[in-house]
């Protein structure tokens, strides 16, 4: 039997808990893939590897067990108490292939010593449980924007930059996209995050013949705004202001409610919206930190647009879901369709698969119906 | 120089004034042409009639002229002041092109006299201004519901009936299709009524060679719907109930929110929704009439759905238009498009001019991006 | 210790069962009194009897425990997890006072002999807990709007017809306050239903120095209108309409979809808004059976206004609440305020508590804040 | 026949000129005092000053004369074009009572130099015209949050530090508030910035005897907030969560939007809701400059509450207004009711206007009902 391994960077966090309770209830038919896109009929060709033939493992730097998180996630109304008890033994076994993930505050060392002993955690989980590959999918915190640095440029200016020892010359992400590729693996960035989108680590791919995806998981406001946007521009009606504003507990609500790291998310929304709309309009945008919303998202936004002879119109729409549950079973469709992608030789950015991110690379279509088109074909020729 | 007409039924009601003003206003270069489909760089090659080149008149059974509709539209936000200043006599010029219209409650004589009528004058006012083709295109008021008749069977059987005086077997709008077709003039119903929908109509299109187009202008809610259903496709997301309520004013408001009138309308709405999404959902579906709105439609819908591991999710809009501003350029690229299409010798239905109506046509595709792609890939090839 | 009864009329039902759960819950000091009105400090002086003095027993043709009917709250989110589980075991022996209901369906005999057995009921459930006195609230499903007939305007001719054996004279609801009054317990109903409201029951209740009140929990939409209203008459801004929709599953949303059902509810909801707003206004309003939605309750509310020099602005809210969740301790406020106006010698009419009404007896006002302050300042007295 | 003086500080600005057109309008009988809450049939007997018996005069740092302001504002839709027809030559007449305002960047000589000017601005304004009295309301553009300074302790301090050439120690609305009172004038501060609320000047007005109110206008978010909240208090409902969005255009879009000057209003909208609520709740609030939304504002609220339980539950509204058509009929209400004060012999801050205000002087009440109740009461005894 073939046999996939998914290592997730922020194993422990909801978004991984959620998609590996999620392929554990899969495997054992106790729920329907819903929210999977990977399960559509009209994937059904394309050879993708099923839920029992992948494996899970990954790193983190938090402690918590995976069960214990699970707990929290079912209070949170994420994951129903009957999965929960289904899968609470499962978990823990999942748990035992998580390893203490890479952070520069607790690293001593140099970058190049962190990186190698991430592939190596990746390379053991391989091999102990004989897998033909291995795709790589950071879903851990979002980090703070991170400086360009002149040592990006190239492969060999950053290789030397990161065997300086105290030297934190890339951000975590960075880091972890570093070692998937040395350990020839396929890396995904479900984050906002740097991760691979640095000249010296995509010429590190493309040498490897690795194939990567990004970025930045597209799952509530924005994707909403990539369905509704394409309806102005076909209709030839001018959107003149497009405001936004979400209200997100959990985790992500506190990393994203920082105005640095929110630096780095609203970027990525903003990027979408002036592609799709084909110029800028005045789109004020926020995320607030909205703690008893717990692993609810709340997004609310007001388009105003104008039609024929002038006349002022306006749509609003919120949204209310759960990030996690929105975002695990494209996790899981990521590392279906990256695995298989991999497998068919495919190397280089994918950007057939810019469907599922707020920020594609590979690709500069941001409307959600031209996406899926994209995919399906591509998907259909693997 | 090339020169076509657009011959309106109802051609003094809200969206036909709207029309009518706003080419005035294009012709004069006074507006741009916002939100007018075929105004869009993607069908600059395809030899559209220019604003220049279409002449408008009509039938309508309301009496008030042009230019006093036009104020009343001026007074409810849809024409601009400045632009009624403009156009006001170029809308009185219009209006001397308008006839009666066929009215079973004040009709005498057979349906076969009153079509014969209406055909002359459509051909009157096609040889008065020398036009090349005249497009015919319905927006008068919504009709209920029809019963259907052995006699709509075949165009034999259709027209012995008409034949009979004081028969009423065709319901206004049929006989408007039929007058058309007999006149040889391409037909287009932006209503939910009748109009060419009937075996023994189609039958005489396909004989004379003549294309149509319809059914029911999709601009507000509808419009939302198609764009934003595919998405819950898509992402494997079950819709569980999608409820919807719309506000409405205007002469158009007090038709729909008789029960028979909105019967039809209600159907065509929700014909569409159960093909977006795949398979019927809970949809209750209201139209109430609220005069205070005026020309403004308030349409405001729920979407209940559930995502990965069953999870309830929920995403609900709401659409604030002025449903003739939503509607006129629509007749205008209808005519252009309708037009181009006869000129190029397209007969039948045009399932491709789908992605303008509610109830289309010729297609079963009602995702409003795949219209989309569909129509400009046709006019390219016109 | 002083001891009194709740005795629940559908006692079964969602509101019964959630109300149920939550006292006991209390009692046990495992939640907070969240949503009671009686367990605000404003109250604390009057007198009500404690959580630990109310004993609960009921009518209801529905044969489901009290604990079944509770895992299914806990399914739909109303009662949480951990509360169910401490509480099981009270509902079983809260079940073991609930007796079989009265429906003409099932019921042979004369309606008097049928009211007799009831009060016998609540009469043997005093005896046996050695109770002070007992509440009545009528929580059982929403009734048909039941003809008006000449027997209901003296209690003489109402008892001679429902001595007529087969006769049904009554509305089951009235049939429980006539049961109520003649066992000597005052009456709260909860629901839309007639209940006590006819003239010969009314006079019942004079005779008998019993209070009583009511009509129809407000605990959504309409609770929303009736604090929102007063702004628009404070502000000087006139109304122009006010539209709503309510979405609801559950078996509420099944019985008040039926448009017979509905149409006692709307009636009672659209009687405060035009008592509110000083003047009738359009006011299309909809209740829609979602049954996805499970206990929850959707509403949306669009108002139309106009201010300053006639400009018309607007507002709109969705409301999205649990219903059984918003009324259940309303029920028990009902008990606590009823039981000591009792004791107070009051009788007839209970005003002061309309603040918990949609269509309050004994008053005309409708304003929440004035309603609020009535209540206080009557409780002050008690 | 008594008459009395109108001294708006910001006279050229949207909200004034509105005000000044309507008031034209309201003599004129062309319109009805839609939004002029001193109309209401509760202020009959009040002694209020008539439409007819105020004249409006000012101070504004603005060029534009009223005409041309007004232009701006029957496009945006605030004036109805009738309205201004009608009113034209009022507006430059009353153009003719305008004086320029003090602005420091602007202004040479001492602070009190400055504020005599003004003072004298307003007691030449009061003769020409033969005024009983003259209130004077600020109406100018939000400042920047200003420092406290040790001189705004007494009266002593800061007359002597005002009298330094060159030296800024007071904001212009504090230098406004000082001349109006040393002119025997009483002062309505409609604006969030300082104004009177210092010491030393609170002192002047004790002294003087002269009554003042504020601060800030109550208009479009707040003023639901102040009418919805008391709701949630009366039910025992606990809000976790209340988030708010506000979109504005126009010259307060423009003025709010940077981070200094929304400050003070933010501060102001806060400083209610804890109030309103009884305790601190997270409650992020964005105002956002959307320039295309002209003089409309678009506020979006969530609130998240939870009930009986513990069970979580929601509201949402989204209020659009012209917020100048809703402060305007405020600003002649506050002219009547504090000239009817001065009147009476009130002095001190006029608690009874806080319904008027987001951050009453005088008083903590903040509920809407019971504010209009307080007022009600307060105008009786005038
Ligand atoms: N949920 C969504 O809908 C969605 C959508 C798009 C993107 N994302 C992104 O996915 C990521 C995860 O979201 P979440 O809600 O699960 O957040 P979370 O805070 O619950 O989990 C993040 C996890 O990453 C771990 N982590 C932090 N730094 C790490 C490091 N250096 N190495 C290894 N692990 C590390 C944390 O310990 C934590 O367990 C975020 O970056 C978020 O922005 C989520
Ligand atoms: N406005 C939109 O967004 C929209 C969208 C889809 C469909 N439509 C449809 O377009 C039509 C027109 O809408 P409207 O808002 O202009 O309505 P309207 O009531 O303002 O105008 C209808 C006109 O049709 C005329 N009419 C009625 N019966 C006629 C007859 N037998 N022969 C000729 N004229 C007749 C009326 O006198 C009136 O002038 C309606 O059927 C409506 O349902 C409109
Ligand atoms: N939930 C709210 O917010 C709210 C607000 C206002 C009014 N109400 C009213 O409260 C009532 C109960 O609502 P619910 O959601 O609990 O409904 P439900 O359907 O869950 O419960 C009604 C119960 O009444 C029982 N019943 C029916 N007929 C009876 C009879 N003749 N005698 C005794 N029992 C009978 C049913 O068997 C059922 O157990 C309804 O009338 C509803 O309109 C509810
Ligand atoms: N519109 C509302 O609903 C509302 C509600 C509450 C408070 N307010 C406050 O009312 C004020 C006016 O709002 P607006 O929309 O009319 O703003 P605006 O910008 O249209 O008008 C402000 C006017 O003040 C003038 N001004 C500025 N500095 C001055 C000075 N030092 N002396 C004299 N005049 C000066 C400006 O020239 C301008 O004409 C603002 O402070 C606003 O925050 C408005
Ligand atoms: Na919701
Ligand atoms: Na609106």
């Amino acid at each position: 039997m073939v046999s996939i391994g998914l290592w997730l960077v922020g194993a422990r966090g909801s978004v991984a808990t959620t998609a590996i309770a999620g392929l554990l209830a899969l495997r054992d038919r106790i729920v329907q893939p819903e929210g999977c896109v990977s399960a559509l009929p009209q994937f059904e060709g394309s050879g993708l590897p099923t839920w029992d033939e992948i494996r899970v493992g990954g790193h983190d730097i938090a402690e918590t067990a995976l069960d214990k998180r699970a707990e929290l996630l079912t209070d949170s109304g994420v994951i129903p108490h009957r999965v929960l008890d289904a899968v609470r033994s499962g978990l823990s076994e999942v748990d035992g292939d998580i390893r203490g993930g890479y952070h520069p505050a607790t690293h001593s060392g140099s970058q190049a010593d962190a990186a190698r002993r991430l592939a190596d955690d990746i390379g053991e989980f391989s091999s102990r449980h004989g897998l033909d590959r291995v795709v790589v999918v950071n879903v851990s915190s979002t980090e703070p924007v991170f400086p360009s640095l002149p040592e990006h440029r190239t492969l060999e200016a950053l290789e030397a930059a990161m065997a300086v020892p105290g030297r934190t010359v890339l951000p975590p992400s960075s880091v972890a996209a570093y070692a998937a590729i040395r350990a020839g693996c396929p890396f995904v960035d479900f984050t906002p995050s740097t991760g691979i989108r640095l000249p010296a680590l995509t010429e590190l791919a493309r040498r490897q013949a690795i194939p990567y995806a990004g970025s930045d998981g597209k799952t509530g406001e924005t994707l909403v705004r990539s369905t509704l946007a394409p309806m102005f521009a076909a209709r030839a009606l001018s959107v003149r202001s497009w405001s936004g504003t979400n209200l997100l507990g959990g985790g992500d609500g506190l990393t994203l409610a920082d105005a640095e790291h929110a630096g780095s998310k609203l970027a990525s929304k903003g990027r979408g919206l002036a592609t799709l709309l084909g110029s800028e309009v005045t789109a004020p945008l926020h995320i607030d930190n909205v703690p008893d919303l717990g692993e609810q998202k709340i997004a609310w936004d007001h388009v105003s647009f104008s039609g024929f002879l002038g006349v002022r119109m306006s749509v609003q729409f919120t949204w209310s879901g759960y990030d996690s549950a929105l975002a695990a079973p494209l996790v899981l469709d990521l590392a279906r369709f990256t695995s298989a992608a991999h497998a068919a030789g495919k190397a280089g950015p994918l950007g057939a698969l810019g469907f599922f991110f707020k920020d594609p690379v590979g690709t500069d279509e941001h409307r959600l119906a031209e996406q899926f088109a994209a995919l399906v074909s591509w998907a259909g020729e693997l």
